[in-house]
């Protein structure tokens, strides 16, 4: 998506420790301008596939999914907790992620009347790395017997291999920017196309 | 809201504690289509006011106010962070807000580039109870010279006394539904009309 890569030319920064910092329109402040337009670029690659919600992880990808929702006709978006809350009860879908940006494990949880068997999954998110939470959602999406029929994701770092890893498993991903590399020294940043 | 408060009565469930759950639908499951009405009637209580921007705060008021954005012309959606992330550097507004659900002291935080000084802000929560996570975000407008130009709530708890404390400060908040008595016994809810 050629806006989403100059967005990310123009206002993303390379920090040491492959963190690309998109702040400043995707995940501290939001252009919800943006976020619609990514909504129709996934609804057009996704265009036909039978999707009945859309499952997402708190906090950045929450946004951008509930945006999004609005191009596939307005499905439920579930958002995963990354904590327990007096506000969760009863039977849970429970598994563990490791996050590279708090550098902490922490518990990925959803209630099991919001993910149930049969139903079809968009995974949606904001960045897509290792993938060890897209393979937590698709653990609780796997454990619910519901199916993923696909995930959006906005950038995906190519060079950490996890969207690789994730296609060769067969899903299918549709990241709207793909980063191949980047320096921090020089800020450079090269896009797959 | 009239829907709210019938959405609020059919799908919500009382708990001791003073806890409603509304999560089929408002902070768990996100029914966007909800979100959306719920935006035309903060854009329509505000109408007439200059909002720059809209803060919340993670993780359930990030999706409703990105929905309602969409009513006030786009404007940017900021969501103050609960934890410090890589993904957080430079300067930063910070305070302590402690969480009713999640029964902890956390702190707020708000990167300094996303908060400036003369900004006219909305700020927008899924809930107000006692009013400390709304104390927080005016706290860090405050900070930054920006002014609160007005609050959207979805569901506010009443007989809490943070709304009406807030009213007596003079902000101009609209709740869409107040809900003034529960019973976690009958699981019976009075709505303040």
């Amino acid at each position: 998506m050629q806006e989403l890569e100059e967005r990310i030319q123009s206002e993303g920064t390379v920090k040491e420790g492959n963190v690309l910092k998109v702040d400043a329109f995707l995940n501290h402040q939001c252009d919800v301008r943006l976020f619609d337009r990514m909504g129709a670029a996934w609804a057009e690659h996704f265009a036909g596939k039978k999707i009945d919600k859309i499952l997402t992880i708190e906090a950045s990808g929450i946004g951008i999914a509930c945006v999004a929702a609005q191009h596939f006709g307005n499905v439920p978006v579930v958002f995963a907790k990354k904590a327990q809350s007096i506000n969760l009860d009863g039977d849970q879908y429970v598994t563990s992620v490791y996050s590279f940006t708090k550098q902490k494990e922490f518990p990925v949880i959803v209630s099991k009347k919001y993910l149930n068997a049969g139903e079809h999954v968009l995974l949606i998110d904001d960045f897509l790395a290792n993938g060890k939470a897209l393979h937590g959602l698709i653990g609780l999406c796997r454990e619910a017997g519901a199916s993923v029929t696909g995930i959006g994701i906005a950038v995906e770092k190519g060079f950490q291999g996890g969207g690789d890893a994730l296609r060769a498993e067969g899903y299918d991903i549709d990241s709207l920017a793909i980063v191949d590399a980047m320096d921090p020294a020089t800020g450079e940043i090269t896009f797959r196309h």
